[in-house]
């Protein structure tokens, strides 16, 4: 008897067209990323459970799977937690491994292992699965890839400018149109001083968030209910209120926040960075944003987050400068900067928009039809020839009825297929079909490679 | 304090160098699995325990990694296995899923589940990692990747032709000289028909590959201590002295076959490959082995080996006909052949003969030297230019001593600098300079990108 079949809840099997589909996602990335001189590594996809333990919080470390030690796990296993069946107490000593939860966190470990190997700036990219026993639904998975892209160990807000140009280069080549939203958590922190609730940076946040759904009473109402008095109100109104193109909000947020060292250190960096893209050409609209509050939790400078302009769908790209990234494993004072791109968010972009290529890297061009054994050997001679050009082929293995060969072509979307029977043979003049007009032609070997190599 | 870092036993971390040099490995491979158009596919990291246990013997399911189940795993475990300790048991209630052991197992689960999404005969390729709870040891690793390529669905040797033909063409494009041996199970179940010894099929393959280092004498005792009486060993002994030519063993193995189907049906398998391999040019010298009988357990026709010529290093890619990969999971019927190729014995292979090409994609090609932040803006412009010609390029992004920005260029061997100071943003003439001779010329932007692009 057959037994049941199918993958654990939350994973994914790719059948080659979508394969092919993430394929050029990968590689569309991982091409802008090296032309901007980021060099690819890779981790183990497991890590030792002290290495990812306490990194994402409470609720993380429930998240993360873990491995069963090999062997007799139990030997090691405490007779307490056996006998209250203490399934968190006991995992502690029956699994040491767990599967990595986020590229970052690996990254880290990564740096600090091998700091001597590397050069700094790092600048390093890394596109691999992660794993998060999260409640699986739609567009949430439990193995997903991240494609992280960092600079370790310079404070140059040219590397800001340079994710922002690898953004913008990769939604490019990608064909879709995107907003790129910065903030600096330094703004933040400084409004936070300035109306005197350094304690009330996430509320704040998060009302301003608000402001264009509720409106400003509304927001106001949900402050005081915070704890903000009248005075820290009066003070929040400008910045509630901040209006108008970039450098309109710098000069408002120069003025507003000019009591507060860290606010305008925040600003100024904000308007470096703009004044690098002003040399440069970039396509997405870029905005000054304060609502954005990503990653508030360890980001201290700038904050990135991605929309596209043309489906809805939340970020599809964000990240931010961690400034003490390595602190957990011993190198203090490393300052990192990047940005994940979310593949699995884009290519469901992709997919609604029905922007993906018609002809992805692996489309076979060319079938030859299979017409038995005597044919089979010249055919091999024409293949072998056909492919010596890099084009993309193959011979039908089995000699079976031309429909089904067709079909075949045809389900796999080959857009030429060749005849050669005994006067084919004879003539050398192959006949070749092209499957989405119909039409025939009786063409040499060396032309039908020009023909398809011209399609 | 920092807390101790380190991966797991048997696992790897990749560093740039490293990883640039495995792309190069895995790219090569995909290539020309493209060309011969196999499609990529995916599947979960995580598979059933259902799926996996009981597919690799006794030995292999003790090797899976096990992954704990999620939340309070410990509600569905059996009072008697917590009790008695007894690990093995308890492993079966407190987990359900594992790390995939290979690729072939998920692959057939794969073609049974996605049977009606698949167009056959299903030429596929796989290249992820694997996991295996073995005693790491040199070249032995918990993780470690496999590069899989299949025909499912179709008897043809062409298929068994065109893997032949894609080892020859990955090796060759990778610069490593390969000796392909092959085999075919029914002439090794033909002799063993024929000296009436079906039973001694192992036994007898066994002693052929000893024939070279031990001498006709002691594989003779050694069959004999396994139950060959004279009348067998005298029948085996043509098949051992078998020599010369692959044709010339062909034709003693039609004369000492004539008796046995089976044994016949497998020289005329090997006589028509090679027929194939004659309209055909490789590189490879392929040889007719009766020695090769790698993965008899399931291997029913074809069986193939590949060995560097250069270095000593066991099997580099290996392979073979299976009859009924699908069985298990219900889908009767359904042939398969495929080859999996060794990453990492190759890029140990690779290393050891120093064949990595000098040149790998990610090399960044040029450096921008960082003089503050008036020749930055400046820097920018055309670090964008020359970006915008395909080339990997970067500009330091912090001002530091020239020494150490030149250091950086040398550790990454970066082959171009560009100096612009204020001199060179005045004149429009960019100092360039060769970081292997140490020559230095001035060129306009549109000069150096000529210059680097012909490099």
């Amino acid at each position: 008897m057959a037994q049941n079949i199918g993958i654990p809840k939350g994973t994914r099997d790719f059948i080659p067209q979508e394969t092919a589909r993430r394929n050029y996602i990968f590689n569309t990335l991982k091409e802008v990323f090296r032309k901007y001189a980021f060099a690819e590594i890779e981790t183990p996809a497991m890590e030792n459970l002290s290495t990812l333990l306490g990194k994402y919080g409470e609720e993380g470390d429930k998240l993360l799977f873990r491995i069963l030690n090999s062997g007799d796990f139990l030997r090691k296993a405490k007779d307490e937690h056996l006998g209250s069946k203490d399934s968190f107490a006991l995992a502690g000593s029956i699994s040491e491994k767990g599967l990595r939860y986020d590229l970052t966190v690996p990254f880290a470990r990564f740096v600090v292992q091998h700091r001597n190997e590397l050069t700094f700036p790092f600048k390093r990219f890394q596109m691999q699965p992660v794993w998060r026993a999260d409640r699986p639904q739609r567009g949430r998975y439990r193995e997903f890839y991240q494609c992280d892209v960092d600079v370790i160990g310079s404070n140059s807000l040219i590397n800001e400018l340079e994710l922002i140009q690898i953004i913008d280069e990769a939604f490019r080549k990608l064909r879709l149109k995107t907003q790129i939203k910065i903030n600096n958590r330094k703004i933040l922190s400084g409004i936070a001083e300035v109306i005197g609730h350094q304690d009330k940076l996430i509320d704040i946040t998060v009302a301003i968030d608000k402001l264009d759904k509720m409106g400003l009473e509304a927001v106001v109402v949900e402050l005081m209910s915070k704890g903000l008095d009248n005075t820290a109100i009066d003070k929040l109104i400008p910045f509630l209120n901040l209006k108008g193109t970039n450098s309109d909000k710098i000069s408002q947020l120069k003025n507003a926040l000019h009591s507060s060292d860290v606010g305008l250190s925040g600003v100024s960096e904000i308007e470096k960075l703009f004044q690098y893209l002003e040399t440069i050409h970039i396509e997405s609209d870029v905005e000054l944003d304060l609502s954005l509050a990503r990653g508030l939790n360890y980001y201290t400078g700038a904050i990135f987050e991605v929309k596209s302009l043309e489906a809805e769908m939340g970020s599809i790209c964000g990240g931010g400068r961690y400034d003490d990234l390595t602190g957990i494993f011993g190198l203090k004072n490393v300052s990192g900067v990047g940005v994940s791109f979310g593949a699995d968010r884009i290519y469901d972009v992709l997919t609604q928009l029905d922007r993906f290529p018609d002809e992805l890297e692996e489309q076979v061009q060319v079938l030859i039809v299979n017409f038995g054994s005597e044919e089979e050997l010249h055919s091999l001679k024409v293949l072998s020839e056909i492919r010596k050009n890099g084009i993309k082929a193959e011979l039908y293995p089995d000699k079976v009825k031309m429909k089904k060969q067709l079909s075949y072509a045809n389900a796999k979307k080959i857009p030429f297929v060749i005849l050669i029977g005994e006067e084919e043979m004879k003539s050398d003049l192959l006949t070749i079909k092209d499957m989405n007009s119909g039409e025939q032609e009786k063409l040499s070997v060396s032309q039908i490679i020009e023909k398809i190599c011209s399609c």
